[in-house]
């Protein structure tokens, strides 16, 4: 706790941490049965309880303990969704060392540059993300050795030293450990933001954060995680934690899918189809990748209840696909890396789900209100909040036990402003407290000294039947400074065209900020978290209207 | 936090303390039409919403600090569960004072005790309880003044001095307070055991106890409080908090409707109607009077779901007759005014309500798991703990961040052993953590060096259709030290004797448990909070078996 906060009289009230070790231990002992599936690296399915992940947790801790680990240490994975990697985020954390997740998909300097920065001392890695550290380990000085994610019969050939066997290195020893007393507000895990611009940047979560994060997260307002849920994460647990799904699930005591490696809609069908997986979670561009798949094999029908979906506005026309085509419930979510990730959902609640569906659906592409700990409030350029109207745009601001209020070892602090997080996200809140984001600072059209929100136009494009996905940028116009372009992927075997659009846009926005042109493309580029690349876009189109 | 817990590296996270007013201002945000519906002592029901709450709220700090009282100080409430009690619990704590909630139910010398261990400055009283103060105002020389929670109407001759009418005192005030920035370890609230024996003893609250308690509280493995709910807590608001009832309500968004004095079957009967509540907080005797009410007016259709049952053992009989005459759920919960008050509960899982009747019933008379943030142990009498088989008994203690670490202002730590809350109850805990409390130290029949629970032997005996309620004490013998005693209430209008109780009991127990004689009696003697008064009746019943 900081200075300066009011405190006259202590309660007296025991000082018990919160540990992040104590989910897994109340999940194992309330739930000793309930089981985490998990598609392998080594190609099968594996599943256990718990209890059994439980006890392999203990055996990760004295496996530390034998490889002189000290509490404080950073430790790193480079690993998918699996049990293994779950086992990791308990007994890591648990030890008192500090779990860094490093993102596979960043460049090889990138990577070199994240485990430099974080000293780690340990790398655990999956089978396929050996050849990422082959490459790069002459400059990994801190790095003392290599665990690989596997048994004695998986073992590859492989450049590096010191390099262990993960079940090898747990076998020998006992599944309990006398877990440490630690501070609540001790280091538990190392994530690092992608960097789209400059070097990544680290949000070093705490024991507290990360359990009251948990909590919110199975709570109502957010996941409402239950028991009877069947989850499954398709966003990385090298990403924001997945979300935090693997300290909610042994909370909610709900099944715990894991996709492995499998990204693709076949694989990840196929999970979904033998699990009974009822709850999803993953970026827009995963929902449609599913989406796209079942319209191939012509599937309709799902065990799914609910999509959750963040990391990018969700778009009108996925929100009634999967209402009218799947009859499961699209749940935006709204998070970043320095936010837990969860900050705001809109669950679908009896009143939510009695409104008329036209107007559910408008409200499914809002970000929905703020988690009981987060506190949010939008700015303008002069740091003044500004009205609550659903109209007036700013900089959306917040704040709570679980937002990061710093970078790891970064002196950089232009992002955190009088106690809040600026997020870079230019937001709307309307009376009701539901927000939208309008825009990416960085991603923000400005026409004639106005400001154009491409996420709105997306949204409304993608209402279209005939489109498969869209972005909207801003490029370069010698009157204006900037116009809005649409770039249009259309469904397979369709024929749609400029004017197609124009007309399905007329009416829903202003004149203005109609797109001074529309190109089809085949795709759109992603980053290794499935978001579309607006900058990428922005350099291959820039001149455009130009060349015209 | 404590010291000496490890803390190599703290994470980046933000500082933001956990405040009870936090939990009012998401419930108005999230639920702005919730309702609060209350029976006023003034004869009405009144009803507002959770937005018109905090509002009023807003408007008692303002009134409190136009009074002079610090952040810090005690302000006391000799109130029943209303619409005006919730306001002080946000208001004053909000404000940073401490609300000490009085227990009026208290021999006046016990309340003018607490007042003054206290330090009140303040006193908010309800109107039938004036008579208490004006009893003793002469021995309260740190009061200041007294709010009458009522409107200038209602309000009545007096012989205190310096009263204040609560609606008059609001009335000025604006509806927007600036909610200073407390320390989440400052205490908030205090409340005294009723003291069975000796001085009461108080157990102060701190802000972070209590908003990780309502957590715990609206979780699926406490209450499982939900938007479509609707709360009636029957325990008061001047016994433990109601439960937390006032916290987690506007956590979990459900409707909250408040009994006033109205503890009466007819007055609870008649608001569980039109109210149409579907979940009900009391200790067993509230639903005994319930059951007896809605017999005498042949009804077995409720509108209730589940009735939360704490504060003594489940009898096997309620158990029964709530499922299969109500359809309703009797959920045990095991807490005292030391641990926050909730700390385990069994809630009606679908696995639960899957097994066979029989089996379900003997699991509702335990008392259920620990919820999130809740270990417990039970130990022997040498300090050692006891395997969890279900049949060794020991002491139960508990620790976790809503359990008391010592009495307010008092040396006494004999309840306090090396970071555990000694509860004075015996207690077993099985292979699956199902918890069940035998006895209590104090009720403990200690026959020929063996112990007997008082509790199983009236569990069997409750079943028995002619039996209304009973209690077993352990009375004097001369050659076993004690034998138990059987009292029972029957049933209206039947006819049941001793013999059939005999035979009720037979092949249940082991034979040395049988009570050496069964009494009946007309009713039992029972605390404020409705509990029995086991040590009265073992005053009156003490010499019985000699003088037979
Ligand atoms: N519901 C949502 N609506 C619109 N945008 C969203 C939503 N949820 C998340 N986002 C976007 O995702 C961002 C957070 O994403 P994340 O932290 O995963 O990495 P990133 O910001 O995309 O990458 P980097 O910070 O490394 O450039 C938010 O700042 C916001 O722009
Ligand atoms: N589920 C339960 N089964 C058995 N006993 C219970 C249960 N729940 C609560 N109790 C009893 O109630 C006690 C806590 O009650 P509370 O704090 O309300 O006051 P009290 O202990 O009855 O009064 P005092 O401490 O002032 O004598 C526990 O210590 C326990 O003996
Ligand atoms: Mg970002
Ligand atoms: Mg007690």
């Amino acid at each position: 706790m900081s200075e300066g906060l009011i405190h006259t009289t202590a309660g007296n009230m025991m000082s018990s941490p919160l540990r992040i070790i104590d989910l897994l231990d109340f999940g194992r002992q309330q739930f000793p049965d309930q089981e985490i599936v998990s598609r392998r690296l080594e190609g099968d399915v594996h599943r256990y309880t718990y209890e059994a992940c439980w006890q392999r947790s203990n055996q990760v801790a004295h496996a530390l303990a034998k490889l002189g680990v000290q509490p404080g240490d950073c430790v790193a994975s480079l690993a998918w969704n699996t049990h293994r990697h779950m086992e990791l985020y308990y007994g890591v954390s648990g030890y008192g060392a500090i779990l860094h997740t490093v993102n596979p998909r960043l460049f090889p300097e990138q990577i070199q540059y994240v485990i430099d920065h974080a000293q780690d001392t340990y790398i655990f890695v999956d089978l396929g993300f050996l050849g990422i550290l082959e490459q790069i380990q002459n400059a990994l000085p801190t790095v003392k050795g290599y665990i690989v994610l596997t048994d004695r019969q998986h073992m590859p050939e492989t450049t590096l030293s010191n390099v262990h066997c993960y079940e090898d290195l747990l076998a020998p020893h006992a599944t309990s450990f006398p877990w440490p007393d630690l501070h609540e507000d001790q280091a538990s895990s190392l994530c690092y933001t992608s960097g789209t611009t400059g070097n990544p940047k680290g949000v070093l979560y705490s024991h507290r954060a990360m359990v009251l994060h948990a909590q919110a997260t199975v709570s109502a307002a957010l996941l409402d995680l239950r028991q009877d849920d069947v989850l499954l994460p398709m966003v990385a647990m090298y990403h924001a934690s997945a979300w935090g799904a693997p300290y909610a699930a042994p909370l909610a005591g709900c099944k715990l899918v894991l996709p492995g490696a499998g990204m693709d809609g076949a694989s990840m069908w196929s999970l979904i189809e033998a699990e009974k997986v009822t709850v999803g979670l993953g970026v827009p561009t995963i929902w449609l990748t599913l989406h796209n798949y079942l319209s191939e094999i012509d599937v309709t029908k799902t065990p799914l209840k609910r999509v959750c979906v963040g990391g990018a506005a969700s778009p009108l026309g996925m929100v009634k696909t999967y209402a009218e085509r799947y009859n499961v419930y699209w749940q935006p979510i709204w998070g970043m890396t320095e936010t837990g990730p969860l900050a705001t959902s809109l669950p679908p609640t009896p009143a939510l789900m009695a409104l008329p569906a036209s107007e559910r659906y408008t409200l499914q592409t809002t970000a929905g209100k703020a988690a009981f700990g987060v506190i949010m409030e939008i700015f303008d350029a002069d740091d003044q909040p500004v009205p609550h109207d659903g109209e007036t745009s700013g900089e959306l601001r917040v704040k709570g036990p679980w937002i990061c209020s710093q970078y790891y070892k970064n002196e950089d602090r232009s992002a955190f402003l009088q106690g809040w997080l600026a997020t870079g996200d230019i937001a709307v809140i309307d009376r009701q407290g539901y927000m939208r984001v309008v825009d990416r600072k960085k991603d923000v059209i400005k026409s004639g000294g106005e400001w154009i929100s491409s996420i709105e136009i997306e949204n409304i494009v993608s209402a279209h039947p005939s489109v498969n996905e869209c972005a909207v940028i801003g490029v370069k116009h010698e009157k204006w400074d900037e116009r809005p372009l649409l770039l249009v992927v259309a469904n397979k075997g369709v024929q749609v065209t400029a004017d197609d659009i124009y007309k399905h846009l007329q009416g829903k926005i202003a004149k203005w900020w109609t797109p001074d042109a529309v190109e089809f493309v085949t795709e759109l580029p992603k980053t290794g978290t499935g978001k579309v690349r607006k900058n990428e876009l922005r350099e291959q189109w820039f001149l455009h209207l130009e060349s015209k």
